[in-house]
């Protein structure tokens, strides 16, 4: 034992943590970003994910900056939070999303997150029991595979309809899906990956299926209000009295600021089912035992509610609507490459690839490596997101270098295509 | 199923995550708050959790405010993280913590964190496996216990001797509760709840230990440097190269922030064990699912340390020692109460409740209940960090709260001491 090279150690890593890791997305960009040649000279188009923040064209508001300076000037905030997150902010929150809902939401059914991503955590651990299944969305977002697979969480897939604005197919799936063991459904409106926007009557429709099948909805609003189509944004919580709904939201999407790490969970359940089934209880023990978004940042909540102007909101729909235009008009340009849906909200389109038209790429994942290796542009493989030889493409960067980035990856296609 | 009354639904609370909670410190005092007497006209005296952001002599230096303005503004930190955090931040925290290391950390030996708590559970969550056990200080820090709880790892306590400065009982105890399935010791330096700082000496010893035992070492040193006794600060990683240290700490306490949520786990093992054993992969993994600490806060970290002068820290310490020594004598004076060990170190002491002395009081939790209702003064009950009849009082608040709060416990044993 006293010799180095015999020394034994007890600890080893995780293989959970592997399997749960390697379903991100994160880690999928990440073998990506190692497949960029490091001697091309021109810049790296990320196309890949749904944070335009870094681009000038998508900065945040003056406002919300300001709210965060006098809120650490205040030094008001320095301390520990609550579980449950500070009154004020709590209470900007329900007042926030109020203004969309057929009731009042008190603070006390607002609950504050590290982030949309641990609000996703929090309700899929409250969940977690033996034996128990969810319902996801297939295509979808693949955070919440991560932590089903953390909490022993059954996953089961419903598909999304492309033919239907990438609907849930609700009669034949759901319910078919769905037995005494399943306890909700996720749906992700406006839609990751997919860019739709669900109809009142549509989210009416998953309300009634839900609570025949006695589950909840986790209705996943993260981009909520980023709409530049025909259907305006209706939160789920509006059919609150329908089925208990659980909403995860927060600023990152619609204020830019991914990187502030501030979300919400919130109770949109009027006849308090949720209080009653112990899940709101349970949501109390998940945050009392885990870390909190920075007190400065939920004590800068109700400025930045309050003082953001809509201008600021019209200009990120104005310029998310052009993108999607040329994005679209884009890619109907490339042969190898069909857009089922033109985008009406969030960040991304789902663009589906005809691989008999290329040479030597067998699928999506060898598309995306080695576009990043030719072209230097980020596309996510669809495989990601469950919908194989696919590919989510995100046009929320700036405009000139989507253009560019769909140019390349026209060039990258036609380099390609498999001789006649 | 149509009839609201006759609704069933599938989902139900989580009993494990009562469990945790059950276990933590702020759950305990949300129930101790609870017994407050809303009708007591004098300000209540928080002696029970290691926050002394609120007291104006406590402030946070401006030094460190700027930074996070300087970082919000610039508006080059809206971004999402990397899962290990930005590099310039992860640089800065290496080259502080070397300043006390006999060799150099890269920063790749470090991870960004929300705050402490995520680093306690992404190092817990890392090893846990079936049938595997940790060994916690007692007394100790009960969040080790809560995320233990929630990932089936097993705890076994080994006792701190108050009769050596709350040193480990190195000899009798490590040795005989660790097995082939033990593969991790916590220890907390300076210590919470006790207030000790472990010699070198000592250090070095339990390094050896943990060698023999082939188990790693994790190292909470999140009150690092806050020391004003004889023993000065030696941080664990001294010892990196004897046993492989994984090093947990934060700018919460040095810097009077906790609610800024910034912390981090370190690797100090320049003989790549953790590396070899899949460690260093499955804390990628963990930090590639979770929630990240906010990354203009982040970008903010090279400038908060650097540019805090050693005044401010000079300033936090000698404020320590004489609350610690008000501390100290004031509980000389309550006959019910006895202190083993004056603290050198962190925020609390322990002190040692004679329950023969009082009148109808059973135990320490029912004398922090009847405190709190009869003197508006919060103590942690001992039974929370594992020694029950003994009490975790915080000196770091204002002085003059100090005196008030050490004045009203007096006052409160003086009218339940039993008639002789």
């Amino acid at each position: 034992m006293e010799n180095g090279s015999e020394q034994k150690w007890r600890f080893q890593g995780n293989k959970e943590l592997a399997s749960a890791s390697s379903v991100t997305i994160r880690w999928l960009l990440d073998s990506l970003k190692r497949n960029l040649n490091q001697n091309d000279s021109r810049p790296t188009i990320p196309l890949s994910h749904g944070d335009p923040s870094v681009f000038p064209s998508f900065r945040t508001t003056d406002a919300a900056q300001d709210a965060i300076v006098d809120a650490v000037r205040s030094a008001k905030y320095n301390h520990y939070s609550t579980n449950v997150g500070i009154l004020p902010a709590r209470r900007a929150i329900a007042d926030y999303l109020n203004r969309d809902l057929p009731y009042k939401l008190s603070p006390d059914d607002v609950y504050l997150t590290v982030g949309c991503k641990q609000a996703i955590e929090a309700i899929l651990t409250v969940l977690a029991r033996p034996g128990a299944n969810i319902l996801l969305p297939r295509p979808g977002y693949p955070t919440y595979e991560a932590y089903a697979r953390c909490n022993h969480l059954e996953v089961r897939y419903f598909d999304l309809l492309q033919e239907k604005g990438w609907e849930v197919d609700l009669d034949a799936v759901v319910e078919a899906l769905a037995d005494e063991n399943t306890v909700a459904m996720v749906i992700i409106n406006p839609g990751n990956p997919c860019g739709n926007v669900y109809s009142n009557q549509h989210l009416h429709k998953i309300a009634e299926t839900a609570r025949k099948l006695g589950i909840m909805v986790i209705a996943d609003e993260v981009y909520q209000h980023l709409t530049f189509g025909s259907n305006p944004f209706v939160p789920m919580g509006v059919f609150g009295s329908i089925v208990p709904v659980v909403t995860l939201g927060s600023i990152s999407k619609r204020w830019m600021v991914p990187g502030w790490r501030l979300g919400w969970l919130v109770t949109s359940d009027p006849n308090n089912i949720l209080q009653k089934s112990g899940i709101v209880d349970s949501i109390k023990d998940f945050l009392t035992i885990s870390s909190d978004p920075a007190t400065f940042t939920q004590g800068a909540i109700p400025q930045i509610l309050e003082k953001t102007e809509e201008d600021f909101f019209s200009k990120t729909n104005g310029l998310l609507r052009e993108a999607a235009d040329i994005c679209y008009d884009g890619i109907k340009e490339i042969p190898c490459l069909a857009c089922p849906y033109k985008p009406e909200g969030a960040m991304f389109v789902m663009v589906k690839l005809n691989l008999s038209l290329l040479e030597g790429i067998k699928n999506d994942m060898e598309f995306c490596l080695q576009l990043a290796k030719e072209e230097s542009v980020i596309i996510l493989p669809g495989v990601a997101v469950g919908l194989k030889d696919w590919l989510r493409i995100t046009f929320a960067v700036e405009l000139s270098g989507l253009e560019d980035g769909l140019g390349r990856v026209k060039a990258f296609c036609q380099r390609h295509a498999k001789k006649q």
